[in-house]
């Protein structure tokens, strides 16, 4: 079984930090395992931010998130790590992430976590 | 006929209580009977909140939904008792509920409730 | 040919006159006569009110949007007549509707009307 | 109330005898009453022929589909009435009929008729 | 707790026997419980034949179908029992039945049977 | 080759001055020509207004907009002059008129004029 | 006003005569006038057909459609005369045209036209 | 690390054998990983086949698939594997399988496979 | 290798300086270089500003954003490029831009920049 | 400016040579240049085969169709070249490939090309 990455989101300077403007992105691509019963859960993610000095690099973000495929989470905890680890990287002016939880039992839980810089 | 389950929302602690966060559920697996005729009615649920110290168990929401499922309901009172109960249990910030109810006689019925912790 | 129902539009007491919730119910089945040419018009209408004392009773709605069904209507009249009606009936918050009428000569028209209680 | 217009269906010559062509015409506002209760019906209607020697003439087509506005009338039974005063006027090389009619008690229904030149 | 219908399929003599046609009903509203685990489980219905000498009546559609609310059945059984009925209760030239089980464990179920007059 | 209508919008009395509403009405078949090329540009247009005395009357809504067809315009005049004769013809409360003006190559154009009563 | 282009189909060699392929095209910018009223009709138009020895050139089929624009046509009509204006230009194995005229009176028209070399 | 299930694909004897029937499932929880990066793959998958003897338990295909959740897999071979697996587990008389694969370098590989008894 | 246009926006002078109005231009046809590895990316555009004096002229938009076509950027870039380039040419009251670049290792990217005059 | 990739498709052994299957390839990522303005055209490419001895490779798909990116050709000739290069490649049972060529002039152009092995 291959080894997954190290949890380490890295940052580039924000090239235009004159401007007002925002970064979202989005992938469907999202997997974890239910800490309960081991099985595999699935989402969709999609992050906002407003950049202040530093953006987060998008290759950095891809082995980021595929490094929770084998941890066991639950919905509402991992969005907010998730928040939380990028924040930490970047130190956003905001941040909004909305992780959408596929179907279980016949409902869907979608969690949105915000972050404002004090 | 098999037995239906309690009306017993369980609880977990936030485990973010710092975060700024929502939590979002939707079923289109809800039904009751209509209190006039008898006859089953169906409907799309969302539940939205922004939990204060507690939140709402997955496990439990599916089985106190289902709990409605041979009860007889009014659409705009079900509604405001699945608010009702739900604030009781979790204690949120504020919560909103939607039932889409379908189509009878050509109409189809919104209700949406809130609450907001005073 | 068959009567037309009368135009009565009848309540019930609000289930949960301490919630802040709203009632929207939707119809594609509204029909009226062209007071020029009087050949038919189909509509979509959508109402959405707050209740105060009183809510609107189902069965009601229908045989009242029915009741237009032979009648000659100016769009924007019969609009505000069915936001009167049904403003007087049941005494709401506030209560908007929307028609949206059907293409004639190339053009759809769709009326919003709203009331505030004073 | 206004009188409603007489069920007749008018031709003119196919202009283009020798192509090998097909004409469907298409409306969402067709409406008779139930022959149970005498409410109201609402269906789409799409019919799709080929002509031989005559084409239907559009207006009169759609005073034909109003001419069913105050009268009791099955489903099963007004879609196969309509192929039939449709193929009687203009003796089609065949003609498929469909009536999707709006849900009543959560069931939709939807009548497909086929003509075929003996 | 209300009682349930009976499985009685009433049917009325076809109409148009001369005519080609097909007869299709579709409801979203379909509800039984898992055998296994007794929650449960919902599907949209899809019907759809060709009458030969006798057709389903819609009001006993909806009753029975109805019927099966509290009663646990596979998602392969209960559609092919479905087909049997109706064939039986209205012996037509064809029938197709398709029942879309919603998701359970992050897959759905399709199941499509169908029945010709030997 | 025919005469092309008057730019001429009627107007009738708002038969609810007391009441909050507004009218919004929408076509796809808006044409007029590049006046560089001489080809023609195609449009969906959508205006919304609050009446104060007066109302635009439909059936002149449609000749106005036909009366472009063969003129030229370049699109962010057109829908000024459209937004400018409709205020003057019926003085209302506020317009809002978007003009969506097809691809032409590879891009497309979305006009939005707003005019609201000093 | 802008005088309007001669119906002028243009070709050019099939580029892969021995390749076994088909060419569509499509427009949502066809427009005629009504022979009757006078009124604009408008349409979307869909052309397909297998080349054989020649392929319409593109900048012709603009020219083309656009000669219509201020002509009085039937659907019927029209439809049939650009599948005989193209089959003569091109001489193709087959050729299907589709016209969907936008709705008038509540019903919208679709011709469907097809040749194929004897 | 959770160890993953074993590739074990339980039946059970079909309840309807003299019935024309087929069984269609579908996941949009299908993930390996890249053998040639490592890298984590998602695809929908779709399976319908017509049972003859026995038909595939649904709790043994979620286990199934979930087993290929780690292991290195080109998308033409795991399709085909995933089809002879399920064909050797069930022996039915056909089955179709079609694997979507996501987007990689701005393409998206579609795979369908099918078995029909000899 | 055809040569490139130059990054040239042209204006004109705005025809409505006392209208409220807004200008939106979209297009799916932007294309650049990822500077990393010199492979094609590709983007959705879209562009809205509120004209003070002057506006940019359609044809030098679609030149200019074709001048992209070959130089390497990042998205978060060009983005900005892009806004900066066109508010250094027209002077708007606001503009605001939004780039949809294609999905790259399952991760779509979409940049949002505002200008608002001082 | 960066040099294109060279025109070299490259292919690797069907691994399941016995079973009957199908690889379809789809992208909106196609773009070359009008050798008549030089001006960039898009496209969305669709790829079907049946692998006979071999399959395309994925990663050489990507660079293929990236080389047409600053060479000038027509829709109808383009879409032949790739399948004809992609049958000399693969040497397939059959292959059908489509391209949707976006709008000029108010028209866009789909072309299907398909290959069958004598």
């Amino acid at each position: 079984m291959p080894s997954q990455p190290a949890k380490n989101l890295e940052t580039f300077p924000n090239p235009h930090p004159n401007n007002n403007y925002s970064i979202r992105f989005e992938t469907n691509e999202f997997t974890t395992l239910c800490p309960m019963t081991g099985q595999p859960d699935f989402a969709q993610l999609t992050v906002e931010y407003q950049p202040a000095e530093r953006c987060l690099e998008s290759k950095s973000i891809k082995l980021y998130l595929w490094s929770f495929r084998n941890e066991g989470h639950f919905h509402e905890d991992v969005t907010n790590i998730i928040l939380n680890d990028m924040v930490a990287a970047c130190q956003p002016r905001w941040m909004v992430i909305t992780g959408h939880y596929n179907i279980r039992g016949g409902i869907d839980f979608i969690i949105t976590a915000r972050y404002d810089k004090p």
